[in-house]
């Protein structure tokens, strides 16, 4: 995963909205391709909560000559939000006051702290427009941030997410939140790196790959049959196996930081409601729903779309569910594509 | 919940699909109403995972003169499962080769081991009919079952089930088991009673109060509102308190053990196949789905109702998702009188 990546601190100090401030803060992300020079031929992905800058390994789909990013023509960034444990700023970055990781000390983050810190580097790489902002899920809700914070968002294509986080998925992320809790090596957030809370994290991935998918994909995947011997079924053996892949790769106080920071998400918090708030932003969006999605239903896009003035909502039709959006690459081409065309012929 | 509540031990031994053999089991029950001299006046109630014999707590809507099930007519009787927690053999019953309870080493259960336990205290009170057996979800498994394995069943309403359990739910279980595996309270079910997984089965249930839900009563219920000035959404507040309110009141044994025995329902093990095996049962069948189910999605129940010969399927249409059959209780009414009513004038 940290191939490529660029690590760097940034010269501005990070200070989040609950006031918190961070001094050089550490910085991890990855770009393709050459800045123009106007250093506008910018398309900035964000990613969703267990993901990371190497947007080339989730989302290798939507790169290439003639793709959405090409790097070719497009310098690509993708940044490692604050709080996620990829090598930005997070609870195992060291507290200068104690000389020790934070921990479960790292102060909350919001949606919109993960653009406020993006924000920074993009300044210190002295960016001056951004042609598109992609993301899904929780990189949704940072692009759907970034087109209301950040004048320089040109377009936007915003997936598999809406407005707020409804009492849906925040019921869903805090049940998730219960089994890393309730796994006793948690010790409220004070555990060594090397003997987290594995299982707790690793039931909760469970959880949380379930309401990624589909019946009909769990069917046509595994239907009933058995892995082994014992009686194990199949999809048993395939979610204690995600499971275990994730607590090997991701950090449980990250884990339970981002997804409180998707609970607390909604575009309307602190300023006006979001018709009117949405109705300023006059740049096109283009919001897309996967009709199989039930974690995110597609009426939380159409929703968020008719709420721009240039929104329009696109539908990804799937068996997958949510998890579509890294699996549907050549409808999200035929989605996106001819959008971010359009523009460009729009603005050069 | 033990007002009311008959305990008796079985005559015969109650021998498992697996072999394990019991002498003199235990049993929890409850009755209302009275037998006729014909004995067969019997409407069966089964309970469904965390349930017990006390269905007018749980099923009171079915009750009453002129109801469903109407004492002043009928002998109306539910009988706790093997392996739950509600007085009937069980994980904590005591193993009598140690003098010391089961936990761990309690035996395999499945839906065909509930029915024949069932069957031996059906025969016991010298039962000669049952005019109706009725269940939901687990309940709904074992009167699947019951049809098959019980020729004493005249008519059966099956409920928000299928033929077998499928991978989406199996998954769904899993994540749950695994939330409590990861308590290091489980102490792979070798705890002591007052000291059991409680944060690992609170977990469990946040989950799965979650799928027996849908996303617009959580919309309806909770909206984004706040429970407190700490931030806590009202319904990450409900969650913990339906999680913690079951962990007072079930055991985690039971729940691995009963879930697990959910998982491995499917009426073709070791039969025909579903089809033959159905459509030798010609007594009125009605399985009734709820369309806003996406646990056992109707798909599952219009399959089921199309493989008996005298199978209907009725649709509960509410926004309550999988517990809409315990709450929507005038549909249910609606649903199922006409259907024993006509059968009663069909039959005296």
């Amino acid at each position: 995963m940290n191939k490529g990546i660029t690590k760097t601190t940034l010269k501005l100090p990070f200070v989040t909205e609950g006031g918190a401030r961070f001094e050089q803060p550490e910085v991890a992300y990855k770009t393709w391709g050459q800045l123009n020079e106007a250093r506008d031929n910018v398309i900035l992905i964000c990613h969703a909560l267990t993901g990371h800058a190497a947007a080339d390994e989730w989302f290798a789909g939507i790169f290439g000559d003639d793709n959405i990013a090409d790097p070719s023509k497009h310098f690509i960034i993708c940044i490692n939000v604050p709080g996620s444990c990829y090598g930005s700023l997070g609870p195992w970055s060291l507290n200068p006051k104690t000389g020790e990781p934070y921990r479960a000390d790292f102060p909350e983050i919001t949606i919109r702290d993960m653009v406020r810190f993006q924000q920074l580097l993009l300044d210190q790489l002295e960016i001056q427009g951004i042609e598109l902002v992609i993301g899904g899920s929780m990189g949704g809700m940072q692009a759907l941030e970034f087109t209301v914070m950040d004048r320089r968002i040109k377009t936007a294509t915003l997936i598999a997410m809406g407005k707020a986080h409804s009492p849906w998925a925040i019921g869903i992320s805090e049940a998730q939140r219960a089994a890393i809790r309730g796994d006793s090596k948690w010790r409220n957030g004070f555990y060594e790196k090397d003997s987290g809370p594995v299982e707790g994290i690793a039931a909760a991935r469970m959880m949380a790959m379930i309401t990624y998918r589909t019946p009909s994909d769990y069917n046509r995947k595994f239907g009933r049959k058995l892995q082994n011997e014992d009686g194990q079924f199949q999809v048993e053996s395939y979610l204690n196996y995600q499971g275990d892949k994730l607590a090997k790769r991701f950090d449980a106080l990250s884990y339970i930081l981002l997804s409180r920071a998707m609970d607390r998400h909604d575009i309307s918090r602190g300023r006006t409601n979001a018709e009117e708030l949405l109705n300023r932003v006059e740049i096109p969006v283009q919001v897309i729903g996967i009709d199989s999605d039930h974690l995110y239903p597609p009426s939380e896009q159409v929703e968020l779309a008719s709420l721009f003035p240039n929104g329009r909502y696109h539908e990804i039709s799937s068996d997958y569910g949510h998890d579509a959006f890294l699996i549907e690459f050549k409808q999200l081409q035929s989605i996106v594509k001819p959008f971010t065309e359009i523009f460009q012929i729009l603005t050069y």
